[in-house]
């Protein structure tokens, strides 16, 4: 366990959304469970199992209790996924829920949010609870059931009892124990 | 919403146990959720989908928090779904989690813990909360995130909170609506 | 390559058909392409990919050119796999292609047909050319596009031209080959 | 049946290459069945469907006899869907046949190639017998068993037979009858 307790959810930093109105930031979504999935649009991992996984918990749960979040976390081959093939792809695949560009760093080939996360690639997923912790930091594939399950637990507990600090789960990275290449495998992209 | 509150689960009436040394109980199982998969070893719906699912969930969770009980509930073609028929079937399938066989009835085609728990056909899945009430009675085809997230939510319940009385979720039956016939289909095998 | 020309397919020894009003025969399908599936009711590989499979060569091609057969070949636990047992799997799953049960033999726990052509387990594939020759013996799983593949080639023989002899393909068992162990796989069940 | 008799074959109009050393061509595959798969890298259809069926053929038959070729004809959104971004999806996706990007047009949104084959939309699979004759032209899904079996077929015949004239398979778009809208769908990507 490295984390013994359970920190606040660093704020967003982005610069586009998509299938939103103005942009969504963690600290307005207080009292919702925020399921935030970090992508690429030309990660295969993503294309093929998190980001349909994603729809699907869009589909599944109620806005007013999880907020599902796309976040473009492109940390290489920026040239060819830009905003504008961001669009496109959003608009083939015919995805619905908001969907953020990361903001690009000056300094670092990965994005802003993805480094104040410290995600190790793409896909991600992210759970913030209703008190605004950042509760489960995972890369690579989980099962839709796995996710159920951790959705379902942070949706039952109370927002007040969990304002208190208590331990977080460990950040997982299943997919890179597979593999511990730096390209990109049917599951997932790593950073280097 | 057809029960304004929850009812304690029955108790299960078994005639044999695979993969158990002993008969569980609901009773003695309080402080667990239960998650009961109602089968019939020859509903295509139950083979392909329900039994797969079941053995997931297995997987899945700590015998300690979670414990699944698959129950052969034969309301149909009993001359062939014998406990010898059974036996062959749980170990070619190779499943792992306790499965008991639905004391047959005397007056009706249905066996006794289906008649009680008043379950719609196979597959069914009944989960139970810690404090041993009955939460989700459903015929029919579940995703497996939606039954994550069913059971992500009894796991996060307080066992003393929630001895008081509190609603239940209607008595699902999403196949039903699909298909009204009385033959089995891809999804499920309805009682007449 | 372990038979060096084709042989004539052995003549199938069955005593029951469903989906069938009299009994079909190898003899009397010359001219067109048969495939017969050997399959166990209770073998897992069978039920999840064989079937399915044999389903889908009896949809997609008409019946002037192809002739699927499912074939009953049960070699173990033939007190659960009975003919009362078939005939309830078959109409629960909804097959529609004729199915015969092979023989039981008075001296070993394999039916006839299935000694006669030499079958390694269930599910097993055999293809049989227009000309009434053995001409594909697979034991395991094949992929949908492997199967279209042989029973193209076949339709695309000339009758006449393939009477003569030729060299029959090798006897696969890519499953045995992953799986030495005398037990069901997910794939497929071996004889002893 | 809207073609009485086949054509040859148009030769291919490209603009570059990957996973191949020199530009490939139509003529200089005679006696190879040739297996063009249209696509965009940004249809749905074809990245979870096509393109992986595309490389199991491939992986299935031995480049001696059949040759697949990608085919990028991209037709909309041509700012984002450039030779660059072909090169990371190609190499993202680990793609390993032959794919070549359609030159396009200067007076059409469709590429020139694509205006030949007079395709309807992405994916479309075009067949080309041994004789360089177009036999299929496909626009939307097939299975992967119909797909075995067209090439089966077109395997099995005999090079010097089929350089007489013979009836084409209908040009067919089974995913334009059921959507007849002009945006991408699951399956498929019509041109307008």
């Amino acid at each position: 366990m490295n984390q013994p307790t359970v920190s606040v959810a660093p704020e967003l930093e982005t610069c586009h959304w998509i299938n939103c109105e103005e942009a969504l930031s963690i600290e307005q979504l207080r009292g919702k469970v925020i399921v935030l999935h970090a992508f690429q649009m030309l990660c295969p991992g993503c294309v093929v199992h998190g980001i349909p996984q994603a729809s699907s918990i869009h589909a599944l749960y109620p806005s007013e209790q999880v907020q599902v979040i796309g976040l473009h976390t492109v940390f290489e081959h920026h040239d060819v996924m830009t905003v504008a093939a961001l669009e496109v792809f959003v608009k083939e695949y015919r995805l619905e829920f908001p969907i953020a560009v990361d903001t690009p760093s000056s300094s670092s080939a990965e994005p802003r949010t993805m480094q104040k996360y410290n995600l190790k690639g793409t896909p991600s997923l992210v759970l913030i609870d209703k008190a605004g912790h950042l509760r489960v930091n995972h890369f690579g594939r989980l099962s839709d059931m796995e996710v159920g399950n951790l959705i379902g637990q942070l949706l039952q507990e109370d927002c007040e009892a969990i304002s208190e600090e208590r331990p977080a789960r460990q950040q997982t990275s299943l997919a890179a124990s597979h593999d511990t290449s730096t390209e990109c495998s049917d599951d997932a992209c790593p950073t280097k």
